[in-house]
């Protein structure tokens, strides 16, 4: 089911500007975190990243209504909020109307053995642009991601990691990354590239009840290749090891299984 | 009027890729040049963008039957093609059917002294990131156009130049850009940053014409003010000369008038 703006089934302007030049951002969660603690953190992040753009964020209880009309047989909640409608031209309108889209989707299926036993992943050749005035953000504007995700087939690459064009790595196509060195857990710094995900959040939060310090800055792959764990997150997977890296194998680590454990039963 | 897939004021579904990812290219025209020979040159350049994104571009025949729908009092015609609809995920679908946008807009009103006298112009603080894996493509990933276009109000400043983040310029939000130097032609060279339109490339084409010889480098802001004539471009207002450039000034050239005449009379 879709709704926009409230609307089950409704289609979209030709005219909106999330079309025309990906003028919106969005975010994607579990349809149980959507009627949990964690919404509040998901609409945190909305919010932010539409002032960052200057779009007017809908209320959280617009959201809620539209949760409700999903019914709880969706597994994975999609929203994107755009600018709304607009004429020709860059220049966003003074007052603008935006679009709200809540669309609901079965929950994917991973092999078990992802969480279990780790997951296989590549290096993307395409190297990430670097813009501060977008970084961070969960913009529409994702054809990078498209074509770094375009560049494999093979089933059992669950995902590609991406580099800045100075070879620093900032995450997966769809996750945000973790590597952990003796008591640092150490995450790229996201200021120029990448987006900033909540789960992402969550994890360096919990970082301090496992006895880790935090070290948000710059990865090359050779940090990864000498860290003893190295992880992928987001809000539908949760978080996975990386068991493969090229032709680096890391063994079962305990931090992934850990956090899991953190992710899952904490409600924030 | 807005035809979808040659449907006359349809919707766009909001499972579109275009909106979910910019996942998409476009093109701005005016309707007497989709009526005579500038229209295969815009044509080429749109199956070229969506080449490089790999999205099947409609054929020529599909825009030619929709722009006869429109009539003849559209001043200006805008066309986009998506990817098409999709599932959640970066993966582009292995087979997908794009969407065909053609809206007709009225020829924006520009005050005559634009042509006559030249524009003022400002340069953006706004620095463009660098992807070579898009640069040059008119796609639908513009959030640094409309941030850019977003950072002045004041209407008699027509144009915002911007700058790559090594401070090398590449042209207007929604214009490319020329200098003459001596006998010399200078554009930006767009392999990192910018997009490559059809006007700059009939431009570079009228140099020989001209007695000047075209370079494409990389220009900075002082080179622009040691040029002797600098000019903006689009299919939409053709040339415009800049009359004044943060401190600088320029009195009229000779270039800009003929390059107007030569974009106004030349069928190509």
């Amino acid at each position: 089911m879709i709704l926009v703006n409230g609307v089950a089934n409704a289609m979209i302007q030709p005219s909106d500007r999330g079309l025309s030049y990906g003028d919106g951002v969005f975010r994607t969660l579990l349809l149980r975190d959507a009627l949990n603690g964690n919404w509040r953190r998901q609409y945190a992040k909305l919010a932010s990243d539409c002032a960052r753009l200057r779009i007017a964020c809908p209320d959280a209880t617009l959201f809620e209504q539209d949760f409700a009309q999903l019914g709880s047989d969706a597994g994975v909640i999609k929203l994107i909020v755009t600018r709304g409608a607009g004429q020709r031209g860059y220049m966003p309108p003074e007052l603008t109307s935006p679009t709200r889209i809540v669309s609901a989707a079965p929950l994917p299926v991973y092999p078990p053995q992802c969480a279990r036993d780790g997951v296989a992943v590549r290096v993307c050749g395409l190297r990430l642009s670097r813009q501060p005035m977008l970084a961070g953000i969960k913009h529409l504007n994702r054809l990078e991601n498209v074509l770094a995700r375009s560049e494999w087939q093979d089933p059992d690459i669950m995902e590609g990691l991406l580099l800045d064009d100075t070879d620093h790595v900032i995450g997966g196509t769809m996750t945000n990354l973790f590597a952990v060195r003796g008591n640092v857990l150490h995450t790229p710094d996201l200021s120029n590239s990448g987006i900033a995900g909540v789960t992402r959040e969550r994890i360096m939060g919990y970082a301090a009840n496992l006895g880790l310090a935090v070290s948000v800055g710059q990865l090359t792959l050779n940090d990864l290749y000498a860290s003893d764990e190295v992880m992928l997150c987001n809000s539908i997977i949760g978080i996975w090891q990386i068991r493969e890296l090229e032709r680096k194998k890391w063994l079962n680590g305990r931090y992934t299984a850990l956090l899991r454990t953190l992710l899952e039963t904490i409600d924030d």
